[in-house]
């Protein structure tokens, strides 16, 4: 048996998104740009990717802007926007729990003179409204705020952090890393008050490469790559016509019966989080229920390196992951459960079970038995 | 029958490159930098891409930086170098027909305070290498120079160029948008004197939304896109193993019996101009045989708006280009015909054909035959 619990990191895509991948590269190949049929063709699989994804956050298909990938939407929110507004201000506010495609161009921006405030979290991962709003500032430009953490999880309040920002002072932008988030909550970023949000196509069982960039109508941004022209100047470069119909077409599936497949991954969670309190020797870093996202559990073993228990799972075919995969320089402990509190000596014992929609109670099942089995000796093997 | 001449807009794939994507997605779909075996397998992807493309170079594996595509090289070559040299100087060369990927980037940085010389191109489309002496400066820190032009198949003196710049300023550095030359000509950056250079993956055979940059030893850069660390922190984002994989395959493929696969392409060019030149009022832009590259032919149609014999070849199922695909918002008049000096009233009647391996005689003989029978018809009613 295989139990892949590591879908936050990346999915298998949907077999209908190999499917519409494999036409686009061998039946309609052509460059959306050409002005012949194979062009025209392959701009409707863009159009018709967009419009899907569009009506999903409720939104206009020209805010949909299609990037290589979470990592480059983040970026571009962030950098594009701070180079668009520097003459309104240069502070930024953000998180202590973000995702390094935040921190780190938050970082480049320091460098460059913006002043960055990163609000701590309490042990369940929320920021203080109170202390957003003590930060908030004459000349903030931009708040971004993760919507549901990588490592543990937690859901930002992002209604009302955005009613906090937009009461005290209406032209400070909201983004918020949604990639976590897109898919397994309802997220509509007109009437959450969202101006930007990016979104990663394999963390929905889409192709990887690809992701997008929610961009309000009227907040002005600057291109992080400059070219050809392609969707409206703001991106240039050839559209990835498979990975985005790849993309549309995962949105589309993950958006079929939807509250069925939350149900379902809630359950899945809820099944998981009451099995493995059956284990000695654990800690959960995650909130039950709808008080966290549905498909992150964050464990901490007492006793145990995460890296020696990755490995003893990894043999039985479990696939989980330490702290976020998300960055191989990862400096071994993590931001967000440090920012919690884990306990120091839980830091280094913590893996992540991630779910996606193919996973499976037996699944859980079979990992409980292999975690049964295996925690024991490794603990003596510690010791020993 | 349908005859698709417009492979320097974009290609069909190979079949071993769409089973490779296949692949990676269906069942190695881990995340490269997952510590788990379904990230290994992933990374391995990564590394035999990179091992296969540095081969065909003969430059080391490290050198390789996998990218979301040309442009996103391109940009990255020059920003990520003017920000990493700026202390060195403010000064950077280029030519008048570079593709918008590069023109447009070299604009942002003279918003930034850098100074652009744009060297003008004979009617050949090469520069001259005494301007180029000439225009070098102590603070000139960069220069870029398109291997093939994409509207004419022009080749630069590469290695010329590189002589001049290496002999007056041995710090300047030379970036190669090698785009439409990457496979197509013999390219050895280390002998060649280029210390970046620009590929696309979906221009020869490969998937969209993949490329690479070469990235010569020693040479600094500053990333366009921050985060995980991926790539050595010069290219953050979850790595897109189909794409990479993909591109891999397809650059194996290309360069197995390579000469043979140009020999034949160099052969359907000149089989394509000699047969061109059968028709009346028609008149070549691009050299024959090794003097341009082997796969682009720009052909001026006196009388006729490129657009609509555009469009009449469209019905037969033949597919080119009018100036270069690569942008949606082409100016309507190509940089460089206009560059080579192409006669005004010929500069909108001018169509490009581009070969990729899949073509025929066979597609040649069945377009020089729509050809002949459209284009009095096209003049008669242009006239009437």
């Amino acid at each position: 048996m295989e139990a892949y619990f590591d879908n936050s990191a990346t999915t298998r895509v949907f077999d209908s998104v190999k499917d519409v991948v494999v036409k686009v590269m061998t039946e309609d190949y052509g460059n959306a740009a050409a002005k012949h049929l194979k062009g025209v063709e392959a701009e409707n699989y863009i159009k018709e990717a967009r419009s899907i994804i569009a009506k999903t956050l409720k939104v206009q298909d020209k805010e949909i802007l299609f990037t290589s990938g979470g990592s480059e939407s983040n970026n571009m929110a962030l950098i594009g926007t701070a180079q668009a507004y520097k003459r309104a201000g240069n502070h930024i506010i953000s998180s202590n729990i973000e995702h390094a495609s935040v921190y780190r161009p938050l970082e480049y921006l320091e460098e460059q003179g913006f002043e960055v405030t990163y609000l701590p979290v309490d042990h369940q991962g929320h920021i203080d409204l109170k202390e957003l709003e003590g930060a908030l500032r004459p000349e903030t430009i931009l708040v971004s705020i993760m919507y549901v953490n990588n490592e543990i999880g937690s859901v930002e309040p992002i209604e009302e952090i955005s009613k906090v920002i937009k009461k005290k002072n209406p032209d400070t932008l909201l983004h918020v890393d949604a990639i976590q988030a897109y898919g397994k909550l309802e997220i509509y970023p007109k009437r959450q008050g969202i101006d930007l949000m990016s979104v990663s196509g394999h963390k929905l069982h889409g192709p990887k490469g690809v992701g997008f960039l929610y961009i309000g109508e009227g907040v002005k941004i600057k291109p992080l790559i400059y070219g050809g022209g392609q969707q409206k100047g703001l991106r240039s470069g050839t559209e990835n016509v498979p990975g985005v119909a790849g993309l549309g077409e995962a949105v589309k599936e993950v958006f079929t019966n939807h509250q069925e497949k939350l149900d379902n991954l809630y359950g899945l969670k809820d099944y998981f989080m009451t099995r493995i309190q059956e284990l000695d020797g654990v800690w959960l870093n995650s909130q039950p229920g709808q008080e966290s996202a549905p498909q992150i559990v964050s464990v901490s073993f007492e006793g145990i390196r995460s890296e020696v228990l990755l490995h003893a799972l990894e043999e039985k075919g479990i696939y989980v992951s330490s702290g976020s995969a998300c960055s191989i320089n990862h400096p071994g402990v993590s931001g967000a459960l440090k920012g919690i509190g884990v306990k120091k000596e839980l830091l280094d014992g913590t893996l992540r079970f991630s779910f996606g929609l193919f996973n499976t109670r037996e699944e859980i099942d079979y990992a409980m038995e292999a975690l049964k089995e295996m925690l024991p000796i490794l603990r003596r093997y510690k010791r020993g």
